[in-house]
């Protein structure tokens, strides 16, 4: 069971979710996707910070190898982020740039339920289209990494697919056990009594699924349970679970956590050298913020040795 | 001056380094090197951690985009990790793998100069080519982040090019400054009295400036002053520096840094599932260490809500 909708702490209901398109640029770029074949779903939540354009950017790069996908690029914000929109023209993907921030009712949680938002909200999208190409659903969070073959694997999903997530929470890994092929257990460093003790980089979903019991279908609201939430309102039973990653004894795909600081602030720079426009370029992608309370930007001439 | 090589604690001299060959794979795919246009030389220093499987995958799938290259993958070990080799054989990138250990006279110390002795590696591989094909020498850490363009740009190189790094020390940047197309001086968190306060990730040199004082051209043990000791041992004027990344107003690089955690000892998993395979492999990837006295995998069966 998923929480119910009436618990407006676990799963607020859509009415009260505040989302909006920033581009949608399926239009323009749907003659990349063939529609005869199925179409990857990738769903990324994301949110500013110094290293988002960074990781945004790699994370871009791997993607550019992968045909036939859509990108879904949901914002933790109230704003489309002009660097965001920028980065995604850049690289030709077809993608939609959407807004789903955080419930205020949970910003003074301790422990957020990061990522819900945008995972509804991409989810709501795909199923409000009267006709979306067959394919399937991943969700791939930007600081990941993703081996290119876990991309050529997701797409045979039928209904469900699991397979091993690397690096989850310290530990070294949460996989399916199989045993004769078929689904017997999990292994994962923290079970918390659920049903699919799972990492939400493990495991891709048919886009049919969704539509079954559109209804059923989100992902709660509650930190260590989104997964296993998602999951129990889909329809499937255990013998539909298809092993992929060559019978989940392959780890294609790894939680990796990139340190993060705050951004520094500095005054703006006034200045007859290219710090004017890197001055710029460093506001815009997030890597620096604007005061006239901080230090100027840190200089020193040539042979000055300081 | 580079530091004198009558310095042990500095400037180990190379007949006391410890450098062996693992699998130099330019023989056979050398003919993907197109040695009529400038070839780039990746030089990546490597060590091994539970990331770096990640971290190696995501840095060759970025490089996979790259024409005209060579990858130097120089290891911080005293034996050739399988793992890496069979990542780089996939990849079928042009590449040389070697070893060439911190000297055990930096062990103890708290400051390691990291990476030296594997880019000193690389440069004294190039420099005994008899004829080495035409091109252009970076040092890419396997825990940046490169954006495309960053690899067209440095190509162009004729002696040395300089350009911005983002998010260098908890700071936002590290730059040349530019007046008048004329690099007139430096921003970076800090200067440390240095002739070139550089980052790492921050220039390109034509791999000829390595063969006219190849005594000279090395990096010294110096921790914060790894750059600056490479650069004064280069043969060149402030006149010659090229600005590159439109004239140093864009980031093209950042020094992206993964948190990193030791990898769990667990017990060899004997048994008839998956789990038998997978840990081989999270073994073979070093994510996870083997010991008879370890926990067994965590396990948890299908409805059984551990």
């Amino acid at each position: 069971m998923i929480p119910s909708k009436n618990n407006e702490k676990t799963s607020p209901s859509y009415d009260n979710l505040f989302v909006q398109m920033c581009n949608d640029s399926l239009p323009h770029l749907g003659y990349k996707l063939d529609k005869t074949k199925p179409v990857l779903y990738i769903v990324t939540p994301t949110f500013a910070r110094r290293e988002q354009v960074a990781e945004l950017t790699r994370l871009a790069q791997t993607l550019l190898h992968v045909r036939n996908m859509i990108w879904f690029v949901i914002e933790d914000a109230t704003k489309c982020s002009p660097m965001v929109g920028d980065l995604l023209d850049r690289f030709q993907i077809p993608y939609v740039q959407m807004l789903a921030p955080l419930p205020e009712i949970f910003s003074g949680q301790s422990q957020k339920p990061r990522g819900v938002s945008q995972r509804n909200a991409a989810i709501q999208f795909i199923l409000s289209q009267s006709n979306p190409p067959e394919g399937v659903l991943y969700f791939a969070d930007d600081d990941n990494t993703y081996d290119l073959r876990l991309f050529e694997d997701i797409r045979t999903t039928k209904k469900i697919s699991m397979f091993p997530v690397g690096l989850v929470a310290g530990s070294s890994h949460s996989s399916p056990i199989l045993k004769d092929g078929r689904l017997v257990g999990y292994s994962d460093p923290w079970f918390g009594k659920r049903k699919f003790p799972m990492d939400m980089a493990g495991f891709a979903i048919n886009i049919r699924m969704l539509t079954y019991n559109p209804d059923r279908v989100a992902m709660p609201f509650m930190p260590g349970y989104e997964e296993d939430g998602f999951l129990k309102g889909l329809n499937f039973n255990w013998e539909d679970v298809e092993a992929l990653a060559e019978n989940c004894t392959k780890v294609w795909v790894w939680h990796t956590t990139t340190i993060e600081k705050s951004a520094p602030t500095f005054r703006f720079e006034q200045s007859d050298t290219n710090l004017q426009s890197l001055f710029q370029e460093l506001k815009h992608t997030g890597l620096i913020k604007q005061s006239d309370d901080g230090p100027h930007l840190p200089q020193c001439g040539i042979d000055k040795y300081c």
